[in-house]
């Protein structure tokens, strides 16, 4: 037997870093999975654990760096984390950071003290770095930002089959549930600003595209992002159609002018493509957005 | 044996209402729970139907009423489906509506058609609405408000027993996961005013308390809304203590000065209490916010 | 204002207990929930601690009582807590233990060591244990059973309004995902043996009958459990109906003579009752089983 | 911009076959997801979607399939759905079929009558049938099978750096919730018995192994599937390390001998591998078994 692609570490670390600017209060709230891969035939095939730095390890090793280097975004967190993993021990060959931010707002409160916070929007942030000693891949995104346009939607033209029963439309809501990643050029960004880019023309492309399909409405989207944000080789979306159903009143004598929607759970549609830049190549997995 | 409390209907009604002005369009987002009580004996006891409304009934009345009478708020959609059931059959003599609602925020876009929304916040907006015949009863809430005070929270003078190792601290995170409901003295009110009220009363307490103990900060954010929203008779709270434990950084030779946390899952202190205004009738059941 | 209801804890404290019988080991699996009431006017008010026995400390005891007194089964190790804490501190007047008991198999393995298992069913057994220093009440119960009769189910007779469109029908599909509670008479029962027989007489009723209507099954399901265990007084049922639709096969020229069916998620019926023995007290309250 | 991979498809149709053979009832209980792929640059850059069937006729395939073929496993079911979408249009080039299946136990009742099913299991069987239109690849599997050994597990000799501080151990609880794949050498096999010893297989490992590692484990799990299931060619495991730390007691003058545990949430140790036969080339991708 042949041990195959292997990695492990402690997923879900959940470190919130307090930053004190006199009574100024700062928060940063992330959810950081380590994954370390190397020389691990032993402990596979033996169970000698000498190559193994312990999942335990990774876990004091992320509060440990909030305190040292801080968190100035949950990149910088990641590229600190994977560097030091790859350069401390030589068992360790490539090192892959998983990490969630959580995004609050402050309370405003009368008054100079400002240490009160809310969480918001119903997105969560996310990034994955990735080192192996020589290389940098740098991946970030965001998922369950669910957006809706009631209207500037149709869906005509389709192929039919002997299985096909949907009717056209000409007017009907399109709504999604956005998971989103995007790969960097370089591991050197201003990630803050480049994160908000990204998640404001997601939404201006979603908002201003009249959609034929959902993989146009997708297919803009990245585009406009490629577009927008220079340091941006790759993107790839995972769009589930979150069926919005007419519902037929005229049993009960009423028409029904696209006013009253059933939001259906399951099934539902689902959207799924890579936009890559030109010359780039792709390397963010399928099914990467699919778990974010 | 006896038959006791029963109840039946359709629960989680998904209705989404689009009311178009012009190019701007409006959008209300309810999850709806149809709860119906009275002469059911006959269908326990032998099976036959001929006293029920039948729960399929229920949903088709949810949604002809989305557009008979349009969804002003949670809490007038429930009013009007509580009349309508109560009113329509003679053996139905209790209706229980429970409701969710969803809030979406523009997308702005340049030109004049408005039509695109993103889901916001992470709390829901809850509201129950129970109609017998003669009397309403009427309660607002919230659920999954995620509020934090990174200090001005200390926890000390506790009683100790022999199970007790917790040191006393003057300075910790106090967070929690806001659910809350409040009961209004009558069937009539500007519903969406007195909820955004209500919650940012909610959140001005929770800031602006310099916290001892969880039970006080509770106490002042629930007097917070009554006395300010005179409408209001009674108001439950359910305050889950999201743990955040200061991660010890000594082994690794660093001081953490209140900067390092571990949020923790589980287990978590849950907090829960009812405030009334002087002479109110205590009517919110004890567990109703646990489910909300 | 007035403090009305109050009562605070530890939630879901996860204790695990391996019994070891020579090689042969023994595992409790329990998630227990603690909520405490009494003189708590202070600490709401002023902030002070002085009545309060943390919420840490309701934790420790919860370990050390699994190492002290075992786990006999959940209701007997609630009574023990819930006894403990009343007894324990002047200020406690009422505990009540909440408590989820998970389910495991052995694994059969050769050789004589038998400390291996698997988690097994779907449905968690549920345990409340409250306590006022007099009265005992101890409700046990199940949630997430998941059932399913594939024909013997009919649905016909109903009352028919200007909403109504459901078509009567001779034979469907009867599904659900069972809630119980059932409060004992005593506090003192063989808690195990009373379980499995309650869980095999709601199979065996549901399983049983030919069901005119879900109220009709949910009471026979109730009145098998008290005819059948005579220490139970009282049982609350909240059954979810959880639809199984007939897909329309005529367009493709097939038949769908009761063979394919689609399983919605929502909306569900939901139907819930309480039975009791000739006079008993009701005392569950009508949204204990939602909680379960 | 360059359109890369890209897929579509109705995802999670619930569909339940139920095969009556005389008073004896057979059900098949599937979650089916449909992803297709192949020349879509059209809808994606003009929205022109005259090469796409719609998702709501790949759902109604699904449900057209298991009238006319029936289910006889998850994986033909995939088969013959995956093989009909690649030959039934010219412009689909792949179809890749996604299966969860639930498992039921009947309910024993007197009598000839067997329409009784109660769910039973924790874990869910998985399958991922592709095909291209020449080769295929059919991937098994399972999630959620909750295993845990109260003893017989070890952890020492690992790597010591700066932010070590985990003692080794001689005797802990081993428990993890198994994510399993196995891919097939052909997309001819005996679906269900493979799957029965594969299942009994990774309970088999689990519980034989005296465990110097998790990581030690998980390959004596993955090897002796390999070893007894000829037909296997390559599985990949994901193990999370459920932790259950042995609970402090001395504070309370009490001793732990192994006997008091709590079980963690998070974080949580994740290992992952796959193991392949000699020869066998590596196909699964890396984090297949977490979306499982």
């Amino acid at each position: 037997m042949i041990l195959g692609q292997n990695q492990y570490g402690k997923a879900e670390n959940r470190v919130v870093r307090i930053t004190r600017d006199g009574t100024t209060h700062h928060i940063k709230d992330l959810n950081v999975s380590v994954a370390l891969s190397g020389d691990m035939e032993d402990v596979h095939l033996s169970g000698s654990n000498a190559a193994v730095l312990t999942t335990d390890t990774t876990k004091n090793t992320v509060f440990a760096f909030a305190k040292e280097h801080g968190i100035a975004s949950a990149e910088a967190f990641g590229i600190a984390l994977a560097r030091h993993f790859v350069a401390g021990q030589p068992s360790i060959r490539t090192a892959r950071i998983r990490l969630e931010e959580y995004a609050w707002a402050r309370i405003e409160t009368p008054g100079p003290r400002r240490h009160s916070f809310v969480r918001e929007n119903q997105e969560t942030r996310t990034a994955q770095v990735t080192f192996d000693g020589t290389d940098w891949e740098i991946v970030s995104g965001l998922k369950d930002l669910v957006v809706l346009n009631s209207t500037d939607s149709e869906f005509t033209g389709y192929l039919k089959d002997r299985y096909t029963t949907l009717p056209e439309t000409r007017d009907r809501i399109l709504a999604t549930r956005v998971q989103a990643c995007w790969r960097h050029a370089s591991a050197d960004a201003d990630w803050d600003p480049v994160y908000r880019q990204a998640r404001e023309h997601l939404l201006g492309a979603f908002a201003g595209t009249y959609s034929l399909s959902l993989q146009q409405t997708l297919y803009r989207m990245g585009t406009r992002v490629l577009e927008n944000c220079p340091g941006i080789e790759e993107i790839r979306l995972s769009l589930p159609n979150q069926h919005h159903f007419l519902v037929d009143l005229e049993p009960f004598g009423l028409t029904n002018d696209n006013e009253v929607y059933h939001a259906a759970d399951r099934p539902y549609g689902l959207i799924e493509a890579t936009i890559l830049r030109e010359g780039a190549e792709p390397r963010i997995p399928a099914d990467m957005t699919t778990l974010a």
